[in-house]
C-alpha cells in the first residue's frame, strides 16, 4: 500500500494509503468518531462510524504512535479538503499518559516556563513544528543564495583561545587545564577565510555570556554569517544583504505555504533596493517628525528604530530600512571608518519592521590600520597575533554581516519572546531540556 | 570590463577580462615574465615581455592583492589551456613580506606544526583551498540528500546540562556560576526531534575532551548527524547511509572536478547496495583468511578493519563494507539489541577503504526499555529526565548515524593526519589559530 505524508493526502483522493505518525486527537460525536493523525508535516483526519475500528487504541493515550491505513475521500467541508475513511489502525508505540502540554488544541495555552520545561513534547505541537520548519527553510535559503554567488561554506572553531573580540561577555572553558572560551561569533575566522576563498558563509552556534534576562536575549543562538572581499564599501555588503533576504523569504514562500498559513505569517516583500538613511540623518528625521532630539546619542534606542521603521513603511513602502554610518565609538575596533568623515563608520544596521535584525559593515583590511586601531582601543597585540597574520599577508577590502536566525523568525512571526522560536533555549537560568 | 574568476578563464578566450586576487607567483625567464594570480577558486597565469607592465608590483611581495586585467589567449602548452596577455596590474592591498609558508610551490614543504601555526596563511595554498572546498561540497551533498528524503534540518544546543551520554570525556563550562558541558554529540536532541519531525539532520560542531594525541583525534570536529523514525531495524538506517554517501560523493563529482584533480583524489563508487557482514561472521572470516583468532573480542581492531576492507574490495569490489551487530557491551545504553540474539546489537559501523567512517544503528524507543537500560547500566534517571520525556510520550522505532566530516575527507584523500583536513584544528596542545 502506498505510504504517504499527511500533506500529500489531497493528491491521492480515491486511493488506499497508509500513514505513520502520532494519535493527535480522537473525538466521538454521536455515532461518528473523528481521529486525527499527526506526522512530521501536518495532520490528517480519519472518520468512522464503526467503533470496532478504534479497538486497537483501547486504553491508550493521545501521542500513541500508529499506522493508519484507509481510503482517502474528498471532504470539501473541512480545511484540508480530504479525509480518510475505513481506517485500519495499528499501534507502533503505545503511550498511556496524556502529554504534559495538550498538543491537539489549536493554540498552546501553557505559560512560557511550562512550555519550555516540556519543550521536548511541546515542540510537537503543529504550530511549533511550523516555526522550526521555517527555521530550516531560512537556513536553506541563506545557503542557496550565497552558493549561487560563489561564496564557500565554512565551519570555524567554536573553542577559542582569546576572550577579546568585541567586548561581549564570553563563556569560560576548562581546556585540558588551560582557560579557553566559546566563540561569541565567527567574526575573526570569517575575515581570515576571506583570504582563502574571497567570500564565505557559515551557519553555526554562537555563545554570549551576557547576563541579560530580556525577551530578546538568549545565550546560545544560531548565527548566519557572511564575509567577502573586493568590495567598494559597506554598500556592496548591503547589496548582498538584500539578495540574501530575498533568498530567505523566497525559500519560505516556495517551501512553507502550509506553515506560513498556520502561523498567520505575513511575508515581507524585499524591494529591489532596500532604502537607506545615514545615522545622522535618521536622528535629524526623528527630531523633525517626533520632536525628540536624539542627536549626539551614539546609538539608536528601540523607540528610535520603531519610528524609523514607520517612516520606511510610509515613505518607501518598505518593511526594511538600512541605517548607515553609525558612529565609530560604538563599533568594534575592526570597523572601517567613513573616509569622508572618520567619526562615522562604514557600517550599517538593517531594521526589519522597526527592529534591528542585521548588523554589518566594511572592516579594516590593511595590517598597519589594525595595529593603529588596536593601539587606539588600548588593546594588546598578542591575543590577536594569528588574526593579524591574515592582514599582514594580504586581505582585500572586505565586509560582512550576521543574521540571528531566531531574531529573524521572532520578527517575522511578531512573537513576543526569542525563546518561542528557539528549539531548546539557553538563558540565565535555563540549561534544560 | 567583464570580471571573471580564474576557473572561468577558458570560457572567455579572446576576451578582455579582469580578475581580482592575490599575486601567487612571479618569475622572469629571459625577457619574459610569468605572473600568476590566485583567487578563491584557482590560479591564472599572465605573460608579458614588457617589464613596465610589472611596475606596480615594484618592492611588493607575493601575496599582494591585485586587480589583473588583460586579454585571454589559448595556451595549449600549459595545463590550464589559457593565459592572459597584455596584463594591466593595479595594487589593491600592498604586501611587503613574503608569506611564512610559500604558497606558490606545488606542494607544502612545511612541517605539520609550522603549517598549523600558520594555518591562517597556509590555508590559502591551492591544495588546502581544494580540501576545504571539498568539505563545503560534502556538507551540501549531505543536506541535499536528506532534504530530498523529506528530513528536516535542525540546530540543537551545544551547551548542555548533563555530562552523561556515552561515557566520552566532555568539556566543562562555567555557566553563570553553574557547571555546564559542551555537547559531545547531538545524539539525545536528534532522537528527541524524531518525535517532532519524524526525520532530522544536523551539521554542527561536536566537542570531545578526549586526552588522545593521535593522528585520528581532534577535540572539536564537524559532525553530520541523521536520525529518523518508523524504521524496521538498522538495515533501514543503512539504506539511508548508502544514499547519503552517494549524495555526498555525487556532489563532489559534480562540483569539484578541479579540486579532485589537484588533490589526485580517487572518488569511490557507492554500490546500489553496500555489502554487509555480521560482527561475529567478520571475526570468523579473519580467522579463516588470516589465521588470527579475534573471536570473543568486543570490538574490531584497526588491523581487523583493514583486513575486512581488503575482503570487501576482493569479494564485492566495494570500497565500503557494513559490519553489523556489534556486541551490546561496547555500545551506549540507548542501543537497540538484536531481538534474535540480545548479546548483539542492531548497530553497524561502515568501513570505508578499511577504516571505520560511520557509526550508527537502531535505538531503543520504548520508555520502559529506557528505564531498564539505565538501570542495567547503573545510571541514574535524573540527568536523563527531559530526554526520557520524549519516549514517555511516544517515539517510533528509530535510528540514525553520524559522519565525521574531517574523517570522511582524511580517508577520501588518504591523508595521514586529521589535522590536515581541519581548517583550524583543536587538539591537546593547540588552541590557535
Amino acid at each position: 500500500m502506498l505510504e504517504i505524508r499527511s500533506v500529500e493526502a489531497a493528491a491521492h483522493i480515491g486511493e488506499e494509503v497508509c500513514l505513520k505518525g502520532w494519535l493527535h486527537n480522537l473525538r466521538r460525536l454521536g455515532g461518528v468518531s473523528f481521529l486525527v493523525l499527526r506526522d512530521g508535516w501536518g495532520t490528517l483526519q480519519a472518520v468512522t462510524e464503526n467503533e470496532a475500528d478504534l479497538e486497537p487504541l483501547a486504553g491508550l493515550s493521545l501521542g500513541t504512535v500508529i499506522t493508519l491505513a484507509g481510503r482517502l475521500v474528498a471532504a470539501p467541508q473541512i480545511a484540508a479538503g480530504v479525509e480518510l475513511h475505513q481506517p485500519k489502525i495499528e499501534v507502533i508505540t503505545a503511550v498511556t499518559e496524556p502529554p504534559p502540554i495538550p498538543l491537539h488544541k489549536a493554540a498552546i495555552k501553557a505559560s512560557l516556563p511550562v512550555l519550555l520545561d516540556h519543550a521536548v513534547v511541546a515542540n510537537r505541537h503543529p504550530q511549533r513544528q511550523a516555526i522550526f520548519r521555517l527555521s530550516a527553510a531560512a537556513m536553506a535559503g541563506f545557503r542557496a543564495t550565497l552558493h549561487a554567488k560563489q561564496f564557500t561554506e565554512v565551519q570555524t572553531p567554536k573553542i577559542v583561545a582569546s576572550a577579546t573580540e568585541s567586548g561581549a561577555n564570553v563563556f569560560k572553558l576548562d581546556y585540558f587545564g588551560r582557560t579557553a572560551y566559546l566563540a561569541q561569533s565567527p567574526q575573526f575566522y570569517k575575515q581570515i577565510m576571506v583570504g582563502v576563498f574571497g567570500g564565505v558563509y557559515e551557519v553555526g552556534p554562537v555563545f554570549r555570556a551576557e547576563p541579560h534576562d530580556t525577551v530578546r536575549h538568549i545565550n546560545e543562538y544560531v548565527s548566519l554569517d557572511v564575509e567577502f572581499g573586493f568590495i567598494e564599501n559597506h554598500f556592496t555588503v548591503m547589496a548582498v544583504v538584500r539578495d540574501v533576504l530575498a533568498g530567505i523569504f523566497g525559500e519560505l514562500e516556495t517551501r512553507c505555504q502550509p506553515e506560513l498559513a498556520l502561523l498567520s505569517a505575513d511575508l515581507p516583500v524585499v524591494p529591489p533596493e532596500i532604502p537607506h538613511i545615514h545615522f545622522a540623518d535618521a536622528q535629524e528625521l526623528i527630531l523633525s517628525l517626533h520632536g525628540v532630539d536624539v542627536r549626539g546619542e551614539p546609538d539608536l534606542a528601540p523607540q528610535d528604530e520603531r519610528w524609523l521603521g514607520e517612516w520606511a513603511q510610509q515613505e518607501h513602502g518598505s518593511d526594511f530600512l538600512f541605517v548607515t554610518g553609525y558612529p565609530m565609538g560604538k563599533r568594534p575596533f575592526y570597523t572601517h571608518p567613513d573616509p569622508a568623515n572618520p567619526a562615522y563608520s562604514n557600517s550599517f544596521d538593517l531594521l526589519f519592521r522597526g527592529t534591528e535584525l542585521i548588523t554589518g559593515g566594511q572592516r579594516l583590511h590593511r595590517y598597519a590600520d589594525y595595529l593603529a586601531a588596536l593601539d587606539k582601543a588600548g588593546l594588546p597585540i598578542e591575543p590577536f597575533e594569528t588574526y593579524l597574520e591574515a592582514f599582514r599577508y594580504g586581505i582585500p577590502p572586505h565586509g560582512g554581516f550576521a543574521i540571528g536566525l531566531e531574531r529573524l523568525l521572532m520578527q517575522l512571526l511578531a512573537l513576543p519572546n526569542l525563546r518561542l522560536v528557539t528549539l531548546f533555549p539557553r538563558d540565565l537560568t535555563r540549561l534544560t531540556p
